[in-house]
């Protein structure tokens, strides 16, 4: 094992049971007891100010970093998490929870409902990036935690870091929001409702009540199918699939599937469906559709929802990512500055597209170590 | 019925029994007897010297401009084809035909095969942009014509003009590419790819056999969805659906269809299930996929491939046109120029994405007209 990776590391699980036993949802709607399973890398410090919140993207996990034990794939942030790394484990302690709604640990859609013993699916509320940060307070204050180094994510996790932001503005030192936005564009929503609209024209979606027979696999495959396209740039796709007539092989490998990307497509997806909740991932992207800062802080200015906050940004984003173009993030930065507030942004020019933020980022790696620097020891 | 229409049209079919009564296709195989629809507007002069031939994209037809008897909706290129329009019909005389391979009265995969009386479904031959320039040429010979004014087109319907540009050069005058590609980009391939996969993967394709049963309807109707969303700008979505709080408004109106931008994608999927056949999507989106002008008439030079050429071209590239952008157009008038060809290129600025060929667009129709008007001058 290298050197420079957290080790073995196991998933563990916080089960709250707030007050008598559950969580009001922004949408009125109360659930109990609940769980969110996570993960810590480091250690706290005497003085408890070192701690770091990992937020993940929509299909990701409590596993950030590290092997379980018996498994030779690390955490999905392994190149960002470790000792001498971008967040570096000799100097933070690294919590990285899955969120409310999700699928691995978590309670979401398929857990049970004590209340039925059946599974939540289309029973469970209609969660938002609110409430998932709110989840997350919960766990922060059962590790006696009252304030945070910082908050950081990509895409999802981004609108999580910035949810944290102007939410609990008082129990963070600064937020690290990338390749992320205040507000789904158009487009952004109308690829989620396409990836939704396919896993619901599943005949084996039935409604959300699949839990138990046929999942609706055919269309959770092209639902991810459709996302991996959107993450990945045009430069990224054709570096990893073009060829010479385009890769066309003629009908070898079966009818109209003779393009170098057609079994890869059709891998992520087929692996996907093994490893993941058809309604968590309607659930989990109707929550990002639905994410507005402005509206639901600022009555409709962002400058105003800005206002709120009080941590240090550094804000992110790629070159290449027409998901959550660097002009989304221009706007945030413009909507902080006019607050006075301390804001570094960068963009990265990098091939990627919009996974940028998940691949090997030495630049990323620099900009947000050296940043946590500054902020620990100026804050801490 | 507005002064500028061509008035009632009738959809016209040329059966040709090539000897003995078959075409051979690119990939080898051979076919017949074939038809092409095609429908014609305006009149052929004298010297047969105006004769204009219009290129239809994907999911396009012979329906180019004017109105069925009886019906209230114009041809999908009305507001270009017309009296005193961008292609004026009091000057030429318009020719548009179904592809073959398409579903609107051409043979294609639903058409029955003779030989067995059923349709041909996956053993129609794999065709290529070639093979459908092919049949043109053979309803064009049947016309009369020896030289066509111009061959003009959109997407897939430009890769036919530039295919004519270099397979057949002493037949035409010159050449109208507009937001198309010598080559399909990687993206656009993963794209159709994933569409692709949204059929095959309904369990209803049965492998493409599903003619007289229940047809691939879910996996079709997410097709189009992505479709649709890749032909239009992100600017272009938000106009037409973004409102405060991204215009959710809760579970009204069913579960998870709450996006204004739902209702909109579900009614454009299930409109096209009823009017498209889905192997017709698999082989045109798959003949689009291959196609490359370097690779198959310049031995993977773009330049060399245009050195065929002897026609003057007018390409055209849309500002918002992201899945054929602007570069793809620059790369094929620069391999144009080194021959030395006559080329006038424009990137027209308008927010309507790839469709922008297709929605009203003054300056689009005013290059056409001006640039016809030019080359029926010189060459007339």
């Amino acid at each position: 094992m290298a050197q420079d990776t957290v080790g073995i590391v196991d998933k563990k699980y916080f089960h709250f049971a707030h007050p008598p036993d559950e969580m009001e949802f922004e949408c009125g709607q109360r659930l109990g007891p609940l769980t969110l399973a996570y993960e810590t890398y480091g250690e706290l410090n005497r003085n408890r100010d070192n701690a770091v919140l990992i937020l993940h993207a929509l299909t990701g996990d409590s596993h950030a970093a590290g092997y379980y034990s018996g498994e030779d794939k690390p955490g999905w942030w392994e190149n960002m998490i470790g000792p001498g790394k971008g967040i570096d484990t000799n100097k933070y302690f690294v919590i990285c929870s899955n969120v409310i709604g999700g699928c691995m640990g978590s309670t979401g859609p398929s857990s049970t409902d004590p209340r039925t013993g059946k599974p939540y699916a289309l029973s469970f509320p209609l969660i938002t990036i609110g409430d998932m940060v709110q989840a997350q307070k919960h766990l922060i204050d059962s590790l006696g935690i009252e304030r945070l180094l910082t908050v950081i994510g990509g895409s999802m996790g981004g609108m999580q870091a910035l949810e944290w932001s102007v939410r609990f503005p008082e129990m963070i030192h600064s937020a690290i929001p990338v390749a992320t936005a205040t507000k789904h564009s158009a487009m952004a929503i109308a690829f989620n409702e396409v990836s939704r609209q396919a896993i619901m024209n599943d005949p084996n979606w039935n409604n959300g009540d699949y839990y138990h027979r046929s999942q609706p696999q055919h269309g959770q495959a092209v639902a991810r199918m459709i996302g991996h396209v959107t993450y990945l740039s045009d430069i990224a796709l054709h570096k990893k699939f073009d060829g010479p007539n385009n890769g066309a092989t003629g009908r070898e490998g079966g009818f109209f599937t003779e393009f170098p990307v057609s079994n890869y497509l059709r891998y992520q997806g087929q692996k996907f469906v093994h490893r993941f909740d058809a309604n968590s991932l309607l659930y989990l992207t109707r929550a990002t559709d639905s994410f507005n800062l402005a509206q639901r802080y600022g009555d409709g200015s962002l400058v105003q929802a800005f206002s709120r906050a009080s941590c240090k940004y550094l804000v992110l984003s790629f070159s290449s990512d027409w998901l959550y173009p660097t002009s989304q993030s221009r706007a945030m930065v413009k909507a902080m500055k006019k607050n006075n507030i301390m804001v570094t942004f960068c963009e990265i020019d990098i091939d990627y597209g919009h996974d940028s933020f998940l691949v090997h980022n030495p630049k990323q790696a620099a900009l947000v170590s050296g940043f946590l620097d500054q902020v620990h020891r100026e804050d801490g």
